[in-house]
């Protein structure tokens, strides 16, 4: 994620994680894979969030990859010693790439070099723990839903905007997953055919949103209008504040694109909330106010959704991980309690 | 729905009304309520269709239209004396319009004359019967999903193309309401701000889908063009086919509109299925095989949705309300068995 901020965000919190609202009460070990870093924490079984560690992410191979998730869980379970009586007893894991949530199948991750990989059952093998699996965008959501801008919304879209557009959709209190081929806003045509647009997208696409509205795709798009070497979003969106016309035009296209999407989404899914997550969500009134603006003009009939940046800011990952861990055990302990649809073990 | 047929559907029905599969095993009324004609049936319990009634829709006045529906439910219950033992044990109910169909509120039916009208209560009030009511392109979508061209998709688009445009959103299996404000495809905009395309809509919007790729867009389009009188969409098909190059326009340029908001939604919905339906329908494979076409041409690494014709047609709307006053029943069963949610009585 490029971007950075020109104005404080009211709710991010970029620091210290919150206490997180665990169901099940049991210590669950929460890990983020990015491009670049593995984050991982123990969180107890109140939800406080212990011994968070990061490192550089082993690429190359699934195999590699897994004995670095295996090795964080294992520390993860050591540190748990001094916080409560028992160790972790499930695994939260997010990725970025398609990945079928159901499944627990990473489909495909090209920054981590994987394809067809059931990470979820050999991570599971590996540290004898129930897993859960998930896209980083769409967990980003699940955080937000949960406990940040989201709470309370039926129907809620998050969008993750950092160097791609990743995002998650809640219909109707449940995380779409679409076999991992939903959500994917950020490779969302946006122009009828033979219309004039920014570049190509790496998918091939002809308009995707992100090549407009992501940061990279405003860093991009503002190097190849002014001939300037690639700088960060944050730079554009300094420089449109201080009258660039150039980059002006370049983060208003991306606003208008953000705000058709969002319009469409409201259009088709009526959500209560679209919530603003990611680096570029740093970007404050400057994004905020115009994208309000022009969400606003493009609806008539239709239930306006409240549109907010988001809660959780890096850690947000972290957070996601807990959460759906948390939430396997909640569904487990649901299903082995009398009456529920399973009284097997776990 | 002005637009006929250039090639006859291989899936639609027409004709004679299928038997329904009923669950819920009780006969039910079903009430189709048009702009123009309001259709009503018995279907019994085995789920044949009988004593179909049509009559012009009584507008003006919400009590004018109650009275209607009550008197048509009256019939049908008389109806039911040579089909069974039992009466009637619910109602379904479709109409044109915003619709909240969790609260079983009208709110908003112009062609009705409705605004915030609790139908579903005062319709209950009249005929002692519990009542299902919903928007009909939802509940044509739901009639796809349960028993047409959408059967046995977890997640399904049903777009119905007539005068305008409705939809349906089923997602993991539950058709999504938005509180009566989804689904609303055919006012989704299409253009970025400044960008040229059709004209306004009658709901104010500056691109929405239907002034492009409804029956009634297409007509219009083509009369604007060419100066000459508005007829229907059928002709400009046909126009199209005899190598007018205007009308080959106006309906490539329809096809393109709908092509990208498919394409939009396979991006953020990844469906297994996207049904057309409506009297656009009809047109065969000169809509179907462009509209195809594009849609693969628009996507790169996502799911790609089949595309295919309703199953129903005309009758879409009977269906769809003896289905869902049957899921009513099936529901309040369910609710009323040992271990369900409710013991209580209907």
């Amino acid at each position: 994620m490029t971007a950075g901020s020109t104005a404080a965000p009211a709710r991010a919190d970029h620091g210290r994680l919150p206490r997180l609202e665990m169901r099940a009460g049991r210590p669950v070990v929460a890990v983020d894979v990015g491009g670049t870093l593995v984050k991982s924490a123990l969180v107890d079984a109140d939800g406080e969030v212990r011994a968070v560690c990061s490192e550089p992410t082993a690429l190359g191979s699934a195999g590699a990859l897994l004995d670095q998730l295996a090795r964080a869980v294992a520390e993860a379970a050591a540190a748990s010693a001094g916080h409560g009586p028992t160790g972790p007893s499930a695994v939260g894991v997010h990725v970025p790439g398609l990945v079928d949530d159901t499944r627990g199948v990473v489909l495909l991750a090209e920054n981590l070099g994987l394809r067809d990989v059931p990470l979820r059952e050999e991570l599971s093998a590996r540290t004898g723990l129930p897993v859960s699996l998930g896209n980083d965008a769409r967990g980003a959501g699940f955080a937000e839903f949960r406990m940040g801008a989201a709470r309370g919304a039926r129907t809620a879209v998050v969008i993750s905007i950092g160097t791609g557009i990743g995002a998650a959709v809640v219909v109707d209190g449940h995380l779409h997953d679409g076999d991992g081929f939903g959500c994917e806003l950020g490779h969302m045509p946006m122009l009828l055919p033979g219309r004039d647009g920014p570049a190509r997208c790496a998918c091939g696409g002809a308009s995707c949103l992100e090549q407009w509205a992501s940061a990279g795709g405003v860093a991009r798009n503002y190097a190849r209008a002014t001939g300037l070497p690639l700088g960060g979003a944050r730079e554009v969106f300094e420089a449109a504040a201080l009258g660039d016309p150039t980059a002006a035009r370049v983060v208003g296209d991306g606003v208008d694109a953000l705000a058709l999407a969002v319009a469409q989404l409201a259009t088709v899914l009526a959500p209560e909330v679209v919530v603003i997550a990611g680096g570029l969500s740093r970007a404050g009134d400057a994004l905020f106010v115009p994208l309000r603006e022009r969400v606003d003009q493009m609806l008539t009939f239709h239930r306006r959704p409240r549109v907010e940046p988001a809660r959780f800011g890096d850690g947000a990952g972290v957070i996601a991980s807990a959460l759906r861990a948390d939430e396997l055990l909640e569904h487990r302990l649901e299903a082995a309690a009398p009456g529920g649809a399973d009284g097997g073990t776990w």
